[in-house]
């Protein structure tokens, strides 16, 4: 506890932009199926669809103030990342801590506890994800670390790893790896594109993927 | 496990149709205050409306592959069930699998466990109700069944039965009910119109429903 | 149980109404970080921000005969407040008692179970904050008391206390400090706007609020 | 709402009596992986273990007077099963009760609800399986079902089903398959009493079931 | 916050022993069923039987710094009860605390979070009902109130309070009432032992409380 | 997914050995406050108090195929961990892997889901800690892999990690810390005897660690 990183891994902007056009869920998939934080983990406000590398905090139950320290760190186009030592559903962050996040370029916040004044951050435009909203504020007592390794809704993530929200939730990608899954991502959203047409036409996905015979060898029976 | 039940009973679509126009909360009275799934099953977006037969699915935890034999036995109007065998909050379901459905005429999912894609479902404006919301993505390795009974939040369906789903939520109706529930549901309706006017006008419904003898009775004090 | 009281003490209009501009997360630090309902007790739809003098209700679960009672004690203005007195997520409430309660003047409910009917509480704009939503509708069989203390989503109300509702939850004044609370309030929305302005234009919070000190003298390392 | 059926069908007592012998998660296996109650079903004293055929019991939240009717539907060897029409976590049951059926031959107690008086429960030595333990009692104003079917903790239970309980939870066994359930039962203890054997002794799982060449084909790598 | 109140009312040590006796669940009903706490307060290990005037504690998420001065505040046969300003499962109260507080004469303590050193607490024979149980230590830095009222697992707890707990929770009286509460509760178990007994002897319920015209009288249908 | 890696650093036995001795809480203090799992872990039976070197696992949901693969990766003391990559609370592990595990020389099994047969378990004297209990089994379909990194009740562990686990929960020390670490609980138990006996003797902990300062300068007030 107690300790700031300053420098931090970033992924090429041209990388994460194309993870952002992807999506959580084709992320996900193109990834191995890995990544994605816990289903309690939901978007405040529908709509947004982002990418970004980690800014980490970790903060004890109850008390927002490394997210002052954190913001420091923030570069332009990054995302906050902050999960509790301990369960909390308290509101650390509020519309002024989102002004001066969006001063700093920041494009969102992912959050294991809870928020406030959510109406404000709608109407400017900031996103957060978290898993609770909360209107009961926190204190400034005690410190805990800014980028530092964190557990987020159940996944480990490490500064400067890339963050992909959306409506379905949110997924990390290792900041290595983000060319070879957003390679991964695009295929399969080209592959997709032409499996929608298929069925949105009316053909069967046990058809399209040949799924008969090994239903059959599985002992799928039809009565 | 194992089984696909090809012929279900179902009932008629005028029937169907007047339970979609009485909604979930007067279906759910008109039937004694039984058939109502648990809170936890909600709307994936709001505003939809719908009724219509079960095709059910008993599907293993995380594994959708069920999701594509079910398709093949929907009839235009039918209404996808999916109940896990065991407590699963994965997305089983999303976009590609929706416009399968909509093409052989579903009206809608009900599901307890998870989906993804939802931005897209609500752009198709196909109707999901889910008790969670998760991008991540399942496996095809394990059978599970097709129109066999379920146990979907906290309800019983069986293939055929009239799923009723809105913003209040999900109530089931067994086929053979149809016809007496929507004929009980519309005197509820019809009633509860007169009854609206009246306390819109300032009424009591201590007064309307004649409750003050009772209350006198069972011994409310006022003080 | 079984009890109705029908004086209650009730805050003045105009302080009650320069709370509700303050909003929730507002009067609840001002108010000393103290009052804020539980996190899952979130508004049934968005956009709504009241404050009233509540009207309490004790309800057996399952059971919603005290809400035609306590309807009766509405005066203009006033918010109901019930809690059962046993966890109980159906649905006490919808569209005809919202219909008799707005007759009476009531702005708002704030309930610690379920309501239903939501399309027509939102179409009606009848503000609701619950901590379920159910189209499970209950019975009239077993007393309640209304405008007795109460416990609601972990807050004690007593009846003429001042609740605030928005987005962001709900918070419970008691209305002897209704006006210290509301001044108090007003001087943080002060403060606040000043340092928004501050914080939007780049500047830190570490140097507005000279944290940098403090940090350094608990330990934090910059590394 | 309102009906005792007097008349179930029960397994033969040799039946019952070698499913319980065979526990929980045997049976469980036995039947193809279904009729397990969900995980928040666990015994209130623990080193119980029975079957016996479910007498049923409908009720609403918060209401017990069906126990009473419950119980006069008893026969010496059956178990009470009692699920609430809403979630619900009160004491439905204490130590009178559990006289009153033990008096009837009861074996014991399922319930999706809580009961109280645990201490004297453990002390008759009547085993209850419930979903909470809470001192908070009940009314009797509001009539339920008796011998109807119910879903408990996600299951669904019909009269006269055997249900077999233990430490890991309990089983629902439609009482047709009593006897083909016991069967397979038995042929699963008869090969894992061998199998217990060769691994105590050290060797692997991998080999005595030849899962290696499984897992090469599906592509499990060592490194 | 940041006050410590020193002068509190106790109830009589008869009536405190008396209600002892009568234990959780008859007390409960003797004070008209209110006053139970939440299902999820539950003994750390069961066995134990007390009752005792509440010391209450409002604590921080995370900071058991006012269990310090709350043992100050003991007198023999007190009983701690704390309830933090949010929602907590950290483990605020291991077995250093313990031994301070017994060696004041504390009879056990009250928490809605979460203790640790379990093994040690049930070797000392000192008893605590949590809603938690966790390793997690706390901090000492943030200052809360002690002998304020609280909320503890959804009931309002006043200091002076008497408090009585066993196996199947936790009850609050107000130290007004437990006189009225003691005495109504022995006319009960008085009462109850004679049911019991006919009960147990095979006597239905239904005849020794005269249900069966009730039961026709509400429509109950035997078939 | 499907990797098993064979080579795992551990901590020296007499390390492991010393951190089993100074128990759960101790170790978590002595390491900052850090690496406790979250209060849902809990033991199955208590009494137990392990440490060992973690082989962990990262299963699908309800397949517990790859802790066959786990068990020939054990070397005598180990303890398994085992995360599901979904949430699960199936019974993964009975008392047929218990017996293969012990062959082995496992010293117990640490997993964020269920596990089975718990009766034989404790009889065995196998310790587990689990999330959950449940009688339902799995399947053997879909691979995981072995001695990955994995997130177990929101702790990330590594292969070879050490495991500290008793009846307050479970702590993980990263191998490399674990003198350190064991250095720093044994000075922490050593103070902590000194100070259990001064407050056993009814010295007052404000007095001991000279609270009162820092207590009236926050802004304590005595009424």
């Amino acid at each position: 506890m107690g300790v700031v990183v300053q420098t931090i891994p970033r992924a090429a902007p041209e990388l994460i932009s194309r993870l952002a056009q992807a999506g959580v869920a084709t992320v996900h998939e193109a990834q191995g199926r890995t990544g994605c934080m816990a289903a309690r983990m939901r978007p405040v406000w529908r709509g947004a669809s982002i990418a970004g590398s980690a800014v980490t905090i970790s903060a004890p139950p109850g008390d927002n103030w490394m997210l002052h320290v954190a913001i420091e760190q923030l570069q332009p186009g990054d995302i906050l990342a902050l999960a509790p030592t301990s369960s909390c559903d308290m509101g650390y962050f509020g519309d002024l801590l989102a002004s001066s996040a969006m001063a700093r370029g920041c494009k969102g916040l992912v959050i294991d506890a809870g928020v406030r004044d959510i109406a404000d951050l709608q109407a400017m435009g900031f996103p957060v994800w978290s898993t609770a909203i909360s209107a009961q504020g926190t204190v400034k007592e005690t410190l805990g670390s800014v980028n530092v390794p964190i557990v987020c809704a159940g996944q480990q993530v490490m500064a400067g790893d890339v963050i992909v929200a959306d409506d379905d939730g949110v997924v990390v990608v290792p900041h290595l790896r983000a060319g070879d899954v957003a390679a991964k991502a695009e295929a399969r959203l080209a592959s997709e594109a032409l499996r929608r047409k298929r069925l949105a036409a009316g053909e069967l996905g046990l058809d399209i993927y040949n799924m008969r015979p090994r239903l059959a060898e599985k002992g799928l029976k039809y009565v």
